[in-house]
């Protein structure tokens, strides 16, 4: 029973892609970024006791679970909203170029998955504006893609990709993620 | 008093129609859609006994909410995260081709409407990526639109619109929507 | 030593910039928008004893916080659910054009900044669709753009910017703001 409905369900996704555009050969001509950065952004999550060093807090979180722990299994329905600095290189103690901000939520059970809403903010002399990304983020690959749906400023109405790396990730407390901002619309 | 109120506003708004671009006949010259998909997601939330069979739970609520009830009048406040499986057909026993992961909340008090922000996830052999979504969906009617605000692998930089249909809604704890995916933008 | 720091990532910022395209002079050359539409809208708190008047409502908040009361410092990490009228001026008695839906963030200690995902709806004989938006709110700049990511009906695939103005600011509990909508992408 379990077979025949899998069976039907390639058969139907199979037609599906047919359906769609056939130009399959098109997908590996991606157009090159018109602008591209890379930064590093460090998350320091509020555990109850480390209220001056903290860049982000649990502020939703299912019904078994609290505030100052992350929740079990894999933190599914944790939210947690966050101001991390953001650096050219993976040091923490780094001068930040901007900030990312914003929130990210766990949303499965069995494995580390999350979801992003946030902006990488820049205020200084030299740039100015935002990068707004969306997206989901499968933590447990090498790499994994977000949508960069919209930016301001030095940003203005760009769109692209941000592919992240989880640089570092320490004692659920602490984790340094790589973005290369890959832009392909740039006015 | 609140009549020439009304008329002020009727006046101002056809003003507003009026300034923006007078080309209201191009707005039916839709494109058409360079891919389509359609698929269902299934979402069935926590109620407190229900930890093995549900995709999604209440993570958020007003004051006078909790996290194992909706909320009332009308759900008003709930977030709710979710790790919906996506079907071919509308049989919840389908083999999923991919996740619908993300966050919905309920935002009016006199009806039932939602805000969205998700993604369809794929990896298969087949189909690699996500499609991002983000919008108002405005329950009670019979289809409403969402924005695809970007995607990722096989869906690049893709734009479009959403369709969203309840094909089934039962006893607040399950519910069933067909997603027909327009994508205008492709590469 | 902090110095040193400061110095090698102004130096490696000067990198960054010189290696994205060097077309600095287009960043002025910007789009007329093909539609443009000023709004106002007001947002009223939920405090624990206006359940009649208010229009948005804490629905998470960390640790310290509550769901009735704006958390110090900063509201830090506050999560407001919202369904607000939509006026063409600012008085807030005027005959409502539409809603502003969704929910916005507070995410930073030191200030006041805020994250929006939200999206204005309309609903009447002379305007269909919806206009959705995501972005980071700079509150004490005089005027801060957000992103929109998306649109539906009358508004269908558009793009833009929404430059965001606080038109009135009072007691914690309302709020007001000027949204001049600037789209560059029409169809």
């Amino acid at each position: 029973m379990a077979a025949t409905t899998e069976l039907i369900s390639a058969l139907l996704l199979f037609l599906l892609i047919c359906s769609s555009d056939i130009s399959s050969g098109e997908k590996t001509r991606r157009p090159e970024p018109c602008k591209r950065l890379v930064l590093y952004f460090h998350d320091i999550l509020y555990n109850g006791k480390n209220a001056q060093n903290a860049t982000s807090a649990i502020v939703a979180s299912p019904a078994w679970g609290d505030k100052t722990t992350l929740a079990a299994p894999n933190r599914f329905g944790d939210v947690v909203v966050f101001d991390d600095p953001l650096t050219l290189d993976n040091n923490f103690r780094s001068a930040p170029v901007g900030r990312a901000q914003g929130f990210y939520l766990y949303d499965k059970k069995e494995i580390l998955t999350a979801w992003f809403g946030f902006s990488f903010v820049f205020n200084s002399t030299r740039l100015k504006g935002a990068i707004n990304f969306a997206g989901a983020d499968d933590i447990m690959k090498n790499t994994r893609d977000l949508s960069v749906v919209g930016g301001t400023g030095d940003f203005f109405m760009t769109r692209g990709l941000a592919t992240l790396t989880t640089d570092a990730f320490e004692d659920d407390r602490y984790f340094r993620l790589r973005v290369d901002v890959k832009l392909y619309e740039c006015f």
